[in-house]
């Protein structure tokens, strides 16, 4: 891919970026991991590289229009562009079965090897240290808090699918789980390796908002 | 302080919180700090709980008119509040002084030994994994990013005052300088044990978000 077609598909990827967790900074990351992964096969790095920068352009469409999936919008605006671009059909259809089969929580699993290096690339950026700081950024823009304590100072510690957000119902309900789920063994090593990280901080800060035992501390004053 | 006065002063604080970084739970968790601080002293509880509980509740005002400063603000509401619940009026002072004066950057210190253990506790609050979260989730709110990255993809390394907001920033320009400056040696000790993980998350967020040699991978390609 020349300088100025990466150029191209870049500057149509930071038109269409508009929010804090998904910005141009995770493209980069997801471009990154997913060239590191590719030195190990021989795939259509072209196709790899467009799809990469478009994978989340239909963030957008997805915010105004909650009941739309961003993965599916993004394919189909992805292939639009291509096509626009020049490229051939077929490559065009390639970058569109990417990106739409980039979504976690989805039954339309990546079946090409570029599709799945995408898969991996992306959900590697919510392993490990990132991990952490997306979803705490996230929780921010949302307003959500970190946790839940009860009247009497215990954290709150339902974390089931019906529970109210927090991050601590995103480490536990999302985060936690991520670490099998990679179709590439370089990705699933990666991911290992940053889970230590990820543990070690969780712990300190379960630590470190304990308060459970404030109705004691505060009773032995009276 | 009897339940119900607890009650009433805790339920003033809540009416009063409005925003993600420096809601409720940061002041409890700063009254269990202050509380177990003040273990090793002889201090005024009464006072203590209440500046605790009622330190953060000129931010409101802060948020409304960015000249204000809400330890100032704060110290006038608290002093009033705690008159009309009928608390006599040097303790109504002392309030007032505790609260004006946890401010982390201010020409105005803690003098007394209460508004110390205040200011230490809330310091405590921006240390280790809380700091982080802290941080990451006001960036999030303010729609700040992670860090930045120049045109070559190498990470933007001005952390100045006059740099623009990022978490690599308020990391370097705020959460590191944060560990020596305590009152009292129990906050130290405490704020000692959270560095390393702070340190050890912070390395490891570097190294992920490390993707200097792209311009390299991207070339390889062609």
């Amino acid at each position: 891919m020349t300088r100025e077609v990466f150029a191209s598909i870049r500057d149509y990827m930071l038109h269409m970026a508009d929010n804090a967790a998904h910005d141009y900074l995770h493209v980069y990351r997801v471009l990154y991991q997913a060239m590191k992964i590719a030195e190990n096969y021989e795939v259509d790095r072209d196709v790899l590289i467009a799809a990469c920068l478009l994978h989340d352009i239909g963030r957008k469409a997805q915010l105004e229009d909650k009941r739309l999936c961003h993965a599916v919008e993004g394919g189909k605006l992805a292939y639009a562009f291509m096509q626009a671009l020049g490229w051939e059909e077929e490559r065009c259809r390639h970058i569109w079965d990417c990106v739409t089969t980039h979504r976690f929580r989805s039954d339309n699993p990546p079946k090409t090897l570029e599709a799945k290096i995408l898969f991996d690339a992306d959900k590697l950026d919510v392993t490990g240290a990132l991990g952490i700081a997306r979803s705490l950024a996230y929780e921010g823009q949302m307003g959500e808090p970190l946790y839940r304590v009860e009247e009497d100072f215990q954290i709150d510690r339902d974390f089931s699918k019906e529970a109210p957000p927090s991050f601590l119902k995103e480490y536990n309900f999302k985060l936690i789980k991520l670490y099998d789920r990679f179709y590439t063994p370089e990705a699933a090593r990666i991911a290992q390796k940053r889970k230590a990280l990820m543990e070690a901080y969780y712990a300190e800060l379960l630590e470190e908002i304990d308060i459970s035992d404030m109705a004691q501390i505060l009773e032995a004053q009276e």
